[in-house]
Protein backbone atom coordinates (compact mmCIF):
# COMPACT_ATOMS: atom_id res chain seq x y z
CA UNK A 1 0.00 0.00 0.00
CA UNK A 2 1.42 3.71 -0.77
CA UNK A 3 2.40 5.40 2.59
CA UNK A 4 2.62 9.24 2.38
CA UNK A 5 3.80 11.42 5.34
CA UNK A 6 2.65 15.13 5.40
CA UNK A 7 1.61 18.36 7.44
CA UNK A 8 -1.29 19.71 6.83
CA UNK A 9 -1.49 23.59 7.43
CA UNK A 10 -4.22 25.36 9.12
CA UNK A 11 -7.99 26.01 7.64
CA UNK A 12 -7.37 29.55 7.00
CA UNK A 13 -3.97 28.60 4.61
CA UNK A 14 -5.93 25.43 3.07
CA UNK A 15 -8.62 27.97 2.48
CA UNK A 16 -5.98 30.46 0.31
CA UNK A 17 -4.38 27.30 -1.10
CA UNK A 18 -7.91 25.74 -2.55
CA UNK A 19 -8.58 29.14 -4.12
CA UNK A 20 -6.05 28.04 -6.61
CA UNK A 21 -5.77 24.18 -6.51
CA UNK A 22 -9.16 24.36 -7.22
CA UNK A 23 -8.50 25.34 -10.92
CA UNK A 24 -4.77 24.64 -11.07
CA UNK A 25 -4.06 22.03 -9.04
CA UNK A 26 -5.68 18.01 -10.41
CA UNK A 27 -4.63 16.96 -7.37
CA UNK A 28 -7.11 19.19 -5.59
CA UNK A 29 -10.00 16.29 -5.01
CA UNK A 30 -7.37 13.86 -3.76
CA UNK A 31 -5.69 15.00 -0.21
CA UNK A 32 -6.40 18.55 1.37
CA UNK A 33 -3.46 21.25 0.59
CA UNK A 34 -0.68 20.10 2.91
CA UNK A 35 3.52 20.04 2.95
CA UNK A 36 5.01 16.58 2.21
CA UNK A 37 7.12 15.49 4.71
CA UNK A 38 7.88 12.04 2.89
CA UNK A 39 7.11 11.17 -0.57
CA UNK A 40 4.47 8.48 -1.17
CA UNK A 41 6.38 4.99 -1.07
CA UNK A 42 4.78 1.28 -0.74
CA UNK A 43 5.04 -0.52 2.36
CA UNK A 44 4.18 -4.14 3.59
CA UNK A 45 2.42 -4.69 7.19
CA UNK A 46 5.97 -5.15 8.90
CA UNK A 47 7.48 -1.79 6.98
CA UNK A 48 4.38 -0.03 8.29
CA UNK A 49 4.77 -0.80 12.04
CA UNK A 50 8.80 -0.18 11.93
CA UNK A 51 7.32 3.61 10.34
CA UNK A 52 4.56 3.48 12.97
CA UNK A 53 6.77 3.10 15.87
CA UNK A 54 9.98 5.20 13.86
CA UNK A 55 7.33 8.36 14.36
CA UNK A 56 5.79 7.74 17.77
CA UNK A 57 9.48 7.78 18.81
CA UNK A 58 10.70 10.94 16.86
CA UNK A 59 8.11 12.88 17.26
CA UNK A 60 8.29 12.64 21.05
CA UNK A 61 11.17 14.57 20.74
CA UNK A 62 9.98 16.97 18.10
CA UNK A 63 8.95 20.69 19.31
CA UNK A 64 5.68 21.93 17.48
CA UNK A 65 6.66 25.46 15.09
CA UNK A 66 4.97 28.08 13.17
CA UNK A 67 5.78 28.60 9.34
CA UNK A 68 5.59 31.61 7.82
CA UNK A 69 4.15 31.60 3.94
CA UNK A 70 5.49 35.12 2.31
CA UNK A 71 5.40 34.08 -1.59
CA UNK A 72 4.80 32.19 -4.66
CA UNK A 73 7.31 30.27 -6.32
CA UNK A 74 7.88 27.59 -8.83
CA UNK A 75 9.82 24.58 -9.56
CA UNK A 76 9.99 25.43 -13.04
CA UNK A 77 11.56 23.88 -15.28
CA UNK A 78 12.21 20.59 -12.98
CA UNK A 79 8.61 20.71 -12.53
CA UNK A 80 5.38 22.81 -13.60
CA UNK A 81 4.69 23.67 -9.99
CA UNK A 82 3.43 27.00 -8.62
CA UNK A 83 3.98 27.04 -4.83
CA UNK A 84 3.61 29.01 -1.31
CA UNK A 85 6.57 29.19 -0.21
CA UNK A 86 8.15 29.57 3.14
CA UNK A 87 10.28 32.43 4.30
CA UNK A 88 12.34 30.39 6.30
CA UNK A 89 12.06 26.50 6.06
CA UNK A 90 14.53 25.72 8.67
CA UNK A 91 12.08 24.35 11.25
CA UNK A 92 10.28 22.09 8.44
CA UNK A 93 13.75 20.54 6.99
CA UNK A 94 14.79 19.73 10.74
CA UNK A 95 11.21 17.91 10.84
CA UNK A 96 11.87 15.84 7.38
CA UNK A 97 15.33 14.66 8.22
CA UNK A 98 14.30 13.62 11.93
CA UNK A 99 10.88 11.98 10.49
CA UNK A 100 12.99 10.46 7.41
CA UNK A 101 15.70 9.04 9.17
CA UNK A 102 16.07 5.21 10.29
CA UNK A 103 13.85 2.80 8.54
CA UNK A 104 12.07 5.92 6.88
CA UNK A 105 15.72 7.37 5.56
CA UNK A 106 15.51 7.92 1.90
CA UNK A 107 18.37 6.23 0.66
CA UNK A 108 18.65 8.56 -3.03
CA UNK A 109 17.19 11.24 -2.69
CA UNK A 110 16.10 12.76 -6.28
CA UNK A 111 15.50 16.49 -4.40
CA UNK A 112 16.88 18.87 -2.00
CA UNK A 113 13.93 18.74 0.46
CA UNK A 114 12.20 22.11 -0.35
CA UNK A 115 9.28 22.30 1.93
CA UNK A 116 6.15 23.74 -0.04
CA UNK A 117 2.12 23.89 -0.22
CA UNK A 118 1.52 23.39 -3.94
CA UNK A 119 -1.29 25.75 -5.32
CA UNK A 120 -1.05 24.45 -8.87
CA UNK A 121 0.86 21.79 -11.10
CA UNK A 122 0.76 19.88 -14.42
CA UNK A 123 0.23 23.26 -15.59
CA UNK A 124 1.59 24.16 -18.96
CA UNK A 125 4.45 26.23 -19.63
CA UNK A 126 2.75 29.27 -20.75
CA UNK A 127 -0.39 29.44 -18.65
CA UNK A 128 2.45 28.78 -15.32
CA UNK A 129 4.00 31.60 -16.50
CA UNK A 130 1.47 33.81 -16.79
CA UNK A 131 0.25 32.67 -13.39
CA UNK A 132 3.25 33.00 -11.77
CA UNK A 133 3.43 36.31 -13.25
CA UNK A 134 0.68 37.83 -11.41
CA UNK A 135 0.93 35.93 -8.27
CA UNK A 136 4.47 36.88 -7.25
CA UNK A 137 3.33 40.58 -7.39
CA UNK A 138 0.78 39.86 -4.81
CA UNK A 139 1.90 39.63 -0.85
CA UNK A 140 1.07 36.62 0.66
CA UNK A 141 1.09 36.47 4.57
CA UNK A 142 0.40 33.33 6.07
CA UNK A 143 1.20 32.08 9.08
CA UNK A 144 0.49 28.32 10.71
CA UNK A 145 1.37 26.36 13.59
CA UNK A 146 2.89 23.30 12.83
CA UNK A 147 2.26 20.78 16.31
CA UNK A 148 1.44 17.52 13.70
CA UNK A 149 2.20 15.14 11.43
CA UNK A 150 0.02 12.92 9.38
CA UNK A 151 0.56 9.80 7.90
CA UNK A 152 -1.70 8.61 4.73
CA UNK A 153 -2.42 6.05 2.93
CA UNK A 154 -3.73 5.94 -0.77
CA UNK A 155 -6.29 4.21 -1.72
CA UNK A 156 -7.15 3.00 -5.42
CA UNK A 157 -9.00 5.92 -6.67
CA UNK A 158 -6.20 8.27 -6.26
CA UNK A 159 -7.59 10.10 -2.93
CA UNK A 160 -5.62 10.20 0.46
CA UNK A 161 -6.95 8.57 3.92
CA UNK A 162 -5.83 9.60 7.23
CA UNK A 163 -4.16 6.37 9.04
CA UNK A 164 -2.73 8.35 11.98
CA UNK A 165 -1.43 11.57 13.26
CA UNK A 166 1.58 11.91 15.51
CA UNK A 167 1.43 14.81 17.72
CA UNK A 168 5.21 16.84 18.08
CA UNK A 169 5.75 16.53 21.60
CA UNK A 170 9.14 17.79 22.36
CA UNK B 1 -15.07 25.63 12.80
CA UNK B 2 -17.30 22.58 12.13
CA UNK B 3 -15.34 18.97 13.45
CA UNK B 4 -16.85 15.61 12.95
CA UNK B 5 -15.46 12.08 14.28
CA UNK B 6 -15.49 9.29 11.61
CA UNK B 7 -13.96 5.40 11.14
CA UNK B 8 -12.23 4.94 7.72
CA UNK B 9 -13.06 1.49 7.21
CA UNK B 10 -9.96 -0.77 5.69
CA UNK B 11 -8.53 0.23 2.35
CA UNK B 12 -10.24 -2.71 0.74
CA UNK B 13 -13.75 -1.42 2.06
CA UNK B 14 -12.98 2.17 0.86
CA UNK B 15 -12.41 0.71 -2.55
CA UNK B 16 -15.39 -1.28 -2.78
CA UNK B 17 -17.49 1.45 -1.25
CA UNK B 18 -15.64 4.13 -3.72
CA UNK B 19 -16.83 2.13 -6.94
CA UNK B 20 -20.12 3.04 -6.61
CA UNK B 21 -19.69 6.58 -4.28
CA UNK B 22 -17.70 7.81 -7.86
CA UNK B 23 -21.20 7.82 -9.85
CA UNK B 24 -23.83 8.53 -6.77
CA UNK B 25 -22.50 10.08 -4.11
CA UNK B 26 -21.38 14.23 -4.13
CA UNK B 27 -19.62 14.21 -1.45
CA UNK B 28 -17.35 11.17 -2.89
CA UNK B 29 -14.41 13.37 -3.21
CA UNK B 30 -15.39 15.67 -0.06
CA UNK B 31 -13.98 12.50 2.77
CA UNK B 32 -13.02 8.76 2.32
CA UNK B 33 -15.35 6.41 2.12
CA UNK B 34 -16.17 5.60 6.23
CA UNK B 35 -18.73 5.58 9.28
CA UNK B 36 -19.45 8.48 10.80
CA UNK B 37 -19.49 8.10 14.66
CA UNK B 38 -20.37 12.07 15.42
CA UNK B 39 -22.27 14.06 13.12
CA UNK B 40 -20.44 17.29 12.20
CA UNK B 41 -20.74 20.45 14.60
CA UNK B 42 -19.41 23.69 14.84
CA UNK B 43 -17.09 24.30 17.71
CA UNK B 44 -15.02 26.95 19.54
CA UNK B 45 -10.91 26.41 20.12
CA UNK B 46 -12.09 25.46 24.11
CA UNK B 47 -14.72 23.08 22.16
CA UNK B 48 -12.30 21.24 20.56
CA UNK B 49 -9.53 21.01 23.86
CA UNK B 50 -11.99 19.71 25.81
CA UNK B 51 -13.95 17.29 22.78
CA UNK B 52 -9.71 16.05 22.27
CA UNK B 53 -9.52 15.27 26.11
CA UNK B 54 -12.28 13.32 26.41
CA UNK B 55 -11.36 11.61 23.17
CA UNK B 56 -7.87 10.56 24.54
CA UNK B 57 -9.50 9.68 27.84
CA UNK B 58 -12.46 7.31 26.46
CA UNK B 59 -10.54 5.79 23.86
CA UNK B 60 -7.92 4.46 26.17
CA UNK B 61 -10.64 2.14 27.76
CA UNK B 62 -12.36 1.15 24.19
CA UNK B 63 -11.28 -2.10 22.77
CA UNK B 64 -10.40 -2.50 18.94
CA UNK B 65 -13.20 -4.96 17.30
CA UNK B 66 -14.04 -6.07 13.54
CA UNK B 67 -17.26 -5.27 11.56
CA UNK B 68 -18.65 -6.99 8.80
CA UNK B 69 -20.75 -5.54 6.31
CA UNK B 70 -23.09 -7.99 4.67
CA UNK B 71 -25.57 -5.96 2.33
CA UNK B 72 -27.01 -2.93 0.93
CA UNK B 73 -29.64 -1.12 2.50
CA UNK B 74 -31.15 2.32 2.51
CA UNK B 75 -33.02 5.19 4.81
CA UNK B 76 -35.84 6.07 2.38
CA UNK B 77 -37.83 7.74 2.88
CA UNK B 78 -36.13 9.61 5.53
CA UNK B 79 -33.28 10.25 3.26
CA UNK B 80 -32.61 9.08 -0.02
CA UNK B 81 -29.03 7.47 1.07
CA UNK B 82 -27.65 3.99 0.23
CA UNK B 83 -25.22 2.15 2.36
CA UNK B 84 -23.51 -0.60 3.63
CA UNK B 85 -25.35 -2.44 6.76
CA UNK B 86 -23.28 -3.83 9.65
CA UNK B 87 -24.34 -7.40 9.92
CA UNK B 88 -24.11 -7.04 13.99
CA UNK B 89 -24.02 -3.26 14.38
CA UNK B 90 -22.88 -3.89 18.45
CA UNK B 91 -19.79 -2.34 18.33
CA UNK B 92 -20.42 0.11 16.42
CA UNK B 93 -23.13 1.62 18.91
CA UNK B 94 -20.63 0.88 22.05
CA UNK B 95 -18.17 3.03 20.21
CA UNK B 96 -20.91 5.70 19.64
CA UNK B 97 -22.26 5.64 23.04
CA UNK B 98 -18.27 6.55 24.55
CA UNK B 99 -17.42 8.33 22.39
CA UNK B 100 -20.74 10.65 22.37
CA UNK B 101 -20.91 11.12 26.42
CA UNK B 102 -19.54 13.82 28.66
CA UNK B 103 -18.51 17.00 26.67
CA UNK B 104 -19.35 15.46 23.21
CA UNK B 105 -23.20 13.85 24.03
CA UNK B 106 -25.35 15.08 21.83
CA UNK B 107 -28.67 16.89 23.43
CA UNK B 108 -31.14 16.12 21.33
CA UNK B 109 -30.51 13.17 18.54
CA UNK B 110 -32.66 13.75 15.46
CA UNK B 111 -31.95 10.05 14.74
CA UNK B 112 -31.10 6.55 16.27
CA UNK B 113 -27.63 6.03 15.57
CA UNK B 114 -27.45 3.02 12.97
CA UNK B 115 -24.05 2.81 11.78
CA UNK B 116 -23.43 2.46 7.94
CA UNK B 117 -20.88 3.60 4.59
CA UNK B 118 -22.84 5.93 2.49
CA UNK B 119 -22.01 4.29 -0.89
CA UNK B 120 -24.85 7.01 -2.39
CA UNK B 121 -27.09 9.51 -1.14
CA UNK B 122 -29.14 12.66 -2.82
CA UNK B 123 -30.22 10.09 -5.73
CA UNK B 124 -33.59 10.82 -6.97
CA UNK B 125 -36.41 8.26 -5.62
CA UNK B 126 -36.83 6.58 -8.87
CA UNK B 127 -32.88 6.18 -9.30
CA UNK B 128 -32.45 4.70 -5.77
CA UNK B 129 -35.26 2.31 -6.19
CA UNK B 130 -33.60 0.86 -9.32
CA UNK B 131 -30.53 0.82 -7.88
CA UNK B 132 -31.40 -0.68 -4.22
CA UNK B 133 -33.38 -3.30 -6.52
CA UNK B 134 -29.93 -4.10 -7.97
CA UNK B 135 -27.91 -4.16 -5.59
CA UNK B 136 -30.29 -5.93 -2.63
CA UNK B 137 -29.71 -8.97 -4.90
CA UNK B 138 -25.94 -8.70 -4.33
CA UNK B 139 -23.58 -10.65 -2.26
CA UNK B 140 -21.80 -8.17 0.14
CA UNK B 141 -19.04 -10.01 2.38
CA UNK B 142 -16.53 -7.17 3.94
CA UNK B 143 -14.52 -7.42 6.97
CA UNK B 144 -12.60 -4.53 8.33
CA UNK B 145 -10.99 -3.89 11.42
CA UNK B 146 -11.75 -1.10 13.54
CA UNK B 147 -8.63 -0.29 15.97
CA UNK B 148 -9.31 4.05 15.53
CA UNK B 149 -11.20 6.94 15.32
CA UNK B 150 -10.43 10.12 13.31
CA UNK B 151 -11.07 13.69 14.35
CA UNK B 152 -12.00 15.57 11.27
CA UNK B 153 -12.35 19.56 10.14
CA UNK B 154 -14.49 20.90 7.55
CA UNK B 155 -12.54 23.57 4.99
CA UNK B 156 -14.84 26.20 3.23
CA UNK B 157 -14.42 24.10 0.14
CA UNK B 158 -16.80 21.44 2.02
CA UNK B 159 -14.08 19.01 2.13
CA UNK B 160 -12.51 17.58 5.16
CA UNK B 161 -9.47 17.57 6.92
CA UNK B 162 -7.40 15.05 9.12
CA UNK B 163 -7.02 16.76 12.76
CA UNK B 164 -6.22 13.83 15.26
CA UNK B 165 -6.46 10.17 15.22
CA UNK B 166 -7.15 8.33 18.63
CA UNK B 167 -6.51 4.65 18.61
CA UNK B 168 -8.72 2.12 20.59
CA UNK B 169 -6.28 1.57 23.50
CA UNK B 170 -8.60 -0.83 25.77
Amino acid sequence: MLYGIVVFPEKHVQDFANSWRRRHDPHYTAVPAHLTVRYAEDWSDDELQLAVAHLEQTTSKLPAFSIHLNRVSTFFPVSHVLYLALEDTVSMQKLQENICSGPLAIVEPKYVYTPHVTIGQEISADELHDLFGNLRMQSIDLTSRIDRIHLMYQTENGSWTAYQSFLLRG
